[in-house]
């Protein structure tokens, strides 16, 4: 079947609340599919129903909720399914720990600057957390480990969407995992 | 790519402790395996380590971890593989959830007497459960719903391995969900 690769990998979205993970990540699965790759999304909006719905956010639950999407991105990676997981994943162990466990880890660091995150504020998540509303807010109460040495790294205080989804797509190119646009 | 479809299944073994669910489904992974699918097989010792090590046995639990594997097996199936699930999993309707969830289910009562279970109780349980040592055991304290439509039903009271994996991969090539054996 044309653009089927035997494995499939794994793009593993990280950075902060506000960086632009899912919408980067909606905007690459959207192009991937358009070139007849198999794909499949996850975020924690997607998982929270059937798969994670009884975890919190300490350290403990966070890392229980990756440990559940790392299983499910073990097994449909190495059955030829590109993966796009965003997750703010703020711990470096952890996701070195899934690194180990996929086929084809591609770590993308979703990187804005603090500032601009709680600029944005999207889900108005920052204001509730800087005033105390709510715990264990990453950025805020909780650390972000930023990756070392990321396979992708892009800059969403200065590019815009379309911008960051090029930049994987021509990773993805570059490193054959993908055929090159037309 | 040869003999790969579209679409998959989901090989859904329900049964009685002890009826062989596991054995089958192994049996009939080798075989799928062999010519040339993609194939997953989940059970309660392979998820349990990441995906339900939380949960227990009551019908709540039970039903979560149903769920969750669903979640797994939805995302695995209509990506084109084959995934083989086997759990006891008692309640009528939770299976008839899975149903409309995933792509192509198919029902494979695993049919075994009481007597017979009890009889093999490979792992123990069922003398522990008789014996008020463990609780909430399907078939002894704890209802099974059987199956009133599956699409394919086995009797390991008097079938081999063998004979039942045969009539599951006989059923999958009449309704053209696989090539027939060379």
């Amino acid at each position: 079947m044309s653009g089927e690769r035997k494995e499939g990998f794994v793009l593993w979205f990280t950075g902060l609340s506000g960086a632009g993970k899912t919408a980067v990540a909606v905007h690459t699965e959207q192009e991937l599919k358009r070139r007849g790759l198999r794909v499949e999304r996850l975020d924690g909006d997607i998982v929270r129903k059937s798969l994670t719905a009884d975890l919190g956010f300490t350290r403990e639950d966070r890392d229980t909720n990756i440990q559940r999407v790392a299983f499910v991105a073990k097994l449909l990676s190495r059955n030829g399914v590109a993966v796009l997981c965003s997750f703010i994943s703020p711990y470096r162990a952890t996701r070195d720990w899934v690194r180990q466990e996929v086929t084809n880890f591609v770590e993308v660091f979703v990187d804005v600057s603090l500032d601009e995150a709680i600029r944005r504020d999207v889900k108005g998540l920052y204001r509730k957390a800087l005033a105390g509303e709510i715990r264990n807010f990453t950025g805020v109460d909780d650390p972000y480990e930023p990756p070392l040495n990321p396979e992708i790294r892009l800059d969403t205080d200065h590019e815009t969407v379309e911008e960051s989804a090029g930049k994987v797509l021509r990773w993805l190119e570059q490193q054959d995992f993908i055929p090159p646009s037309m």
